[in-house]
C-alpha cells in the first residue's frame, strides 16, 4: 500500500507513518499542544539489588544480557566521548555475536568514528538510527540503504520524546569518565575527562534498564552525580572508554580566516548597534571558528563598557571560561565541554555549572532556557528567501548533519546567522531549503561577508537600524549578489523514498528527506 | 458495610480497604514486588509559560487558584522549615476562604507550629493528612476525629508512594529560602537557610502542578538548583517564609543524663568490641542526645585508631561537621540539617553533598543508600521480645510521632537501639508492641542503662561479643527487669474505629491504629 503523504504547516509533505507509527505533521510554531502524561520506566525495588549497593558485572556483554536484549530493542547512547568514543560500537559488535537483529540506535549523535556501525545496518544488527546522521552514516542513509526509516530530532526534541513516552528506551548504555560501583558517575577528575555528562540526564531518568561504562571505578559516593545511581541496573568497568586527544578536540580555535573574521566583526558591531547586546545578557554562540571570534569581539565590548553577561550557554571553550574569568561573564551553563580549559573550568570555578540539556531545551516542560536567551548565534547549511533554514542537508541533498540543539537555540530572543554567501561556490541563500530544519519566523539576522539581511518580521529591529552605517540589505539582495557571482544552483533530484523524517522540538515532523538520484 | 480485615505476615488485623482504595496488608520484608510502571504527570509545554522565563505570580492565593485547587485535591508540603515554617498552614487558611473541601494533606512532616492545621480538619477543608502526625494533630487523629483515615509512611515510603503514583500529588508548595524567577530554588546563603531540601524532590519531579514559595528572589540561575525550575509552574514571593530561630533549632545537644550518657557509651563499646565500628564504615546517627553522644564516642574512637568513616548520612549537626572537619569523616550525604554549623558547612565543604531522600530511601529504587550503611543508630518508643518496633504511638496508645526514616533505615546492616528501659516509669520492652512500624528481624541491637539484648538471628554478633565483659543479656532478661521496677504495664483499650495506617517502605500496610478509648 501506498504512503499516503500530507502537506504540514511549511508546505513540506510529510507521509502519515514513519517506521510504522503515525506521526503529527507540523502545524507552526507553539501550535502542537501535547496530550497525555509522561513515560513511567517499570517501577523497580530494593528487592533485585545487591545491598551492599555493588552493580559491578564482569563484562558489557555480561550486562546487555540481564538486561535481556533483544531483537527490536531500543538502545540509547550519548555523544560525549565525541571522536574518542570507544563503547558506542561495542554495543553493537555484541548484538551481532548474541544474533540480536533490527534494533534502533539512538544517540544523541554520531561522530565519525561511528562509520563501523554502517556494517551492522548492513547485516541486519541494526535497523534504523534514529539520530544525528554525520559524514558516512548520513551517506549510507541517503543512498537509501538503511532498513528502516531514519529519525532526526534535535537536542531538546530528543529528551521530550524520551520524556513524552514516543521513544522507549529499552537500554540505555552510558559510558562515564567515572563511577562509584552504584552507578553514580561523572565526567571528572578521570583519563577520560569530558568535563559533563549533560545529554544522559533524559536517558538514565526514563531508559528501562541502565548500564553505566567506565575505566575508572572510585569509591562511593562519586560526587556530583550527574548520573544519579538510584537509576542504574548495572555497573562495568572497561580498559578505556575512550582515547583521550579524541575526546576533547583541539579544533576549537578561533578563525583566521579574513573572511570569517570579517563577518564575526560585523556581527559582533550588529549586536552592540541594535541593543541585543546589553549588560546582563544571556547569550550562546558556539564552538566554531566563526562563532568564537565573535564570542571574543563582545568580550572585548562588554570589557569596554564594564558590562557583564549574565549567562553563557555551552557548548563551553576556553573562551568561554576567559569571559568567566575576566568578569564578562556572571555563570556558565554547561551542557558539553569543547576543550580541555573547559573541563577544568568545571572543577575550578564555583560559577560554572554542569547543566543538562534536559533543563536548557525540552520543550515539553515548564519553560527552558532557550527562550530566555538574548543573543543566540547559529549556523546553517542554506537559509531561504523566509528565513527558513537548513542544517542537515547539503545543497547536494545529502544528510550529512544532526541538528543538535539548533531548533531548540532558534527560540532564543535574537537569532543570528553569521554564514558565508556561498561555500565551495554553491551559494546558502536559496530561493527554497533543501530541507527545512527551522521555520522563518524564528531566525532574525542573516549576516554575511558581503551584507546582513534583516528578517522582515523583526520591524523593531530594522527601525533601530535605519541610521547605521552597516551593510544592510533585503535577503533577495544577498541572494541575487551570490547568484550573479556563482550562477544560479541547479535543482537536485530525489528518488521517492524517504530516507529520514526531520522532527520538529514538539514531536512532530516538519520535513523529511529522500533518497538521493545518483 | 463493615470493613474485612486480614491477617498480615506480622499478625495485624489490616481492613482490605483504606479511604476507599484497596490496600495490600505486609507479606513480610523484601516479599512485595511492585508491578506496572512509575507515574508520569501530565506533560507540559512551554508553550504555556512565559518566554522571559519568568513564573513570579502575586500570591499564593493566586498560584492556587492557577493551579485550579478544588475539592478533593492532595497538596503536599515539604518540612524544611520545621517548627518555624510559615507556608503550610496559609495554604489550608486560602483553601478554606475559597471554600475548597476535603482536602488531602501529605506533608513530609508535620511540627507543633501545625497545630492550627486542627481547625482545617474540623471544618471540612482538610478530610484527612497522610504524613507525619506529631503532637497535637495525633491527638486529634486518636481521637477519632480526622473524617479520613490518617495514612503514615516512612520518609522513603512517601516518595515511593509518589513515584509508583499511589499518592498523586496534584498541587506541591514548596517553601524555598531561595527561588529565581524561573523557580530553580535551594536552601543556601538567606535569612531562611535550612542548608538542603532534599524532601522536596519526588514532589517536584511528580506533582501535577509546583509552587515555589520564596522571600528571597535571586538572579538566575539560582545554583545549586535543589528544586528544578523546570518542574515548576509558579514563583510566589512572601515577605517571610519562616522564622529563622525555630527553622533551625538549638535543641542538637549531646545529652548531658548521665543514664543517656552511659546508654551512649555502652552502644560506643558494643560497637568497637563487635567489629561493627571500622575503619571506611557508613554510619549514620540522629540529632537525639543520646544519638550525638554516641556519635562522639565514636569520633573518639576513630580518631584514637586513626580510621575514617567513609559516609556519614544525616540529619547534620555540627558534630557530624566537626568529623568532617577533624578529618574522621571522609563524606556526609545530607538531606536535613538540623543547626547553623551544618547549614554553614554546605557551603564550605567540598565533601558535605545535598542528597535527597528521594536517592536514599526509596526502597522502589535500583538499589539505595541504607542497606550500605555499617552502623544506624535509631530509637523507639517501645520494643517487643520479638524485637518489633515501634516509633508511632506511645504505650497510652496516643499516635504522637512520625515514622521518618526510620522504616528505612531498618535496612541497614547493623540497627542498633539505644533506649531507656522505662520511661515514666512504663517499660519500653513489651510482650508485644502496640504499634508495629519495623518487623523485629530488622532490628539487631538493642542497648539500655541495664543491658543490652543482641537478636538471636545475629548469631554472629551473638559470638563476636561471648567473652565481651559489656552486660549481655536476653531481651527476656531486659523486660522481667523493667517490670520489676515498674511492674506489669496495663493493656491498653481501644475504639473499633481505624484513625491511621502504617505504611511499609514497599506500600503494603504493617499494622494500623485504632481510636483510643477515653
Amino acid at each position: 500500500m501506498k504512503t499516503k503523504f500530507v502537506k504540514n504547516a511549511v508546505g513540506r509533505m510529510i507521509p502519515e507513518t514513519i517506521n510504522g507509527k503515525k506521526v503529527t505533521p507540523f502545524k507552526g510554531v507553539g501550535k502542537h499542544r501535547p496530550t497525555g502524561n509522561k513515560y513511567g520506566p517499570p517501577i523497580p525495588t530494593c528487592i533485585d539489588f545487591s545491598s551492599d549497593g555493588n552493580k559491578v558485572v564482569k563484562s558489557l556483554n555480561d550486562a546487555l544480557k540481564k538486561c535481556g536484549m533483544k531483537d527490536g530493542m531500543t538502545i540509547s547512547t550519548h555523544h560525549h566521548l565525541r571522536n574518542g568514543d570507544l563503547v558506542n560500537n561495542t554495543i553493537f559488535d555484541i548484538a551481532h555475536k548474541m544474533g540480536v537483529k533490527d534494533l534502533v540506535w539512538f544517540p544523541s549523535a554520531s561522530f565519525p568514528c561511528n562509520e563501523p556501525i554502517t556494517k551492522h545496518l548492513e547485516n541486519g544488527t541494526i535497523n534504523r538510527i534514529e539520530g544525528s546522521m554525520n559524514g558516512a552514516l548520513g551517506r549510507f542513509a541517503s543512498h537509501g540503504k538503511m532498513k528502516g526509516t531514519a529519525v532526526l530530532r534535535s537536542h531538546g526534541g530528543r529528551v521530550q520524546a524520551i520524556q513524552d513516552g514516543e521513544v522507549k528506551i529499552d537500554i540505555a548504555v552510558l559510558a562515564a569518565p567515572s563511577s562509584d560501583v552504584f552507578g553514580n558517575a561523572n565526567a571528572l577528575d578521570s583519563s577520560s575527562s569530558c568535563g559533563v555528562l549533560g545529554y544522559s540526564k533524559a536517558d538514565f531518568l526514563y531508559a528501562d534498564k541502565v548500564i553505566v561504562v567506565t575505566d575508572n571505578l572510585v569509591d562511593f559516593p562519586n560526587m556530583p552525580m550527574e548520573i544519579e545511581g538510584n537509576y542504574v541496573d548495572y555497573v562495568v568497568v572497561v580498559d578505556k572508554i575512550g582515547i583521550p586527544e579524541k575526546i576533547i578536540s583541539g579544533t576549537t580555535q578561533i578563525t583566521k580566516s579574513p573572511d570569517r573574521i570579517y563577518v564575526a566583526e560585523l556581527t559582533a558591531k550588529f549586536l552592540e548597534e541594535s541593543g541585543i547586546l546589553k549588560d546582563g545578557c544571556f547569550m550562546q554562540a558556539g564552538a566554531g571558528g566563526t562563532s568564537l571570534a565573535i564570542g571574543n569581539f563582545v568580550h572585548q565590548i562588554l570589557k569596554a563598557k564594564g558590562w557583564k553577561s549574565q549567562v553563557g550557554f555551552g557548548g563551553t571553550t576556553k573562551y568561554m571560561v576567559q569571559m568567566l574569568e575576566e568578569g564578562t561573564m556572571e555563570h556558565i551553563l554547561d551542557a558539553q565541554a569543547f576543550d580541555l580549559g573547559a573541563v577544568a573550568s568545571i572543577s575550578e570555578n564555583k560559577n560554572h555549572h554542569q547543566y543538562s540539556v534536559f533543563n536548557a531545551y525540552n520543550y515539553h516542560s515548564k519553560g527552558n532556557l532557550t527562550s530566555m536567551m538574548d543573543i543566540m548565534i547559529l549556523g546553517a547549511t542554506e537559509v531561504d528567501l523566509n528565513f527558513n533554514g537548513n542544517v542537515a542537508t547539503h545543497s547536494d541533498g545529502y544528510l550529512l548533519h544532526g541538528i543538535g540543539g539548533w531548533q531548540n537555540c532558534l527560540h532564543a530572543k535574537n537569532v543570528i546567522l553569521p554564514i558565508p554567501l556561498f561555500r565551495d561556490r554553491i551559494p546558502v541563500i536559496r530561493d527554497e531549503v533543501t530541507t527545512i530544519c527551522g521555520p522563518g519566523e524564528l531566525i532574525d539576522v542573516i549576516v554575511t561577508e558581503r551584507g546582513i539581511a534583516i528578517n522582515p518580521l523583526r520591524k523593531d529591529l530594522i527601525k533601530q537600524m535605519k541610521k547605521s552605517k552597516l551593510p544592510i540589505k533585503t535577503i533577495q539582495e544577498l541572494k541575487d549578489e551570490a547568484e550573479r557571482i556563482c550562477g544560479k544552483p541547479r535543482a537536485i533530484e530525489f528518488e521517492e523514498k524517504v530516507i529520514a523524517a526531520i522532527k520538529w522540538v514538539d514531536g512532530t515532523v516538519i520535513d523529511v528527506v529522500k533518497q538521493v538520484k545518483e
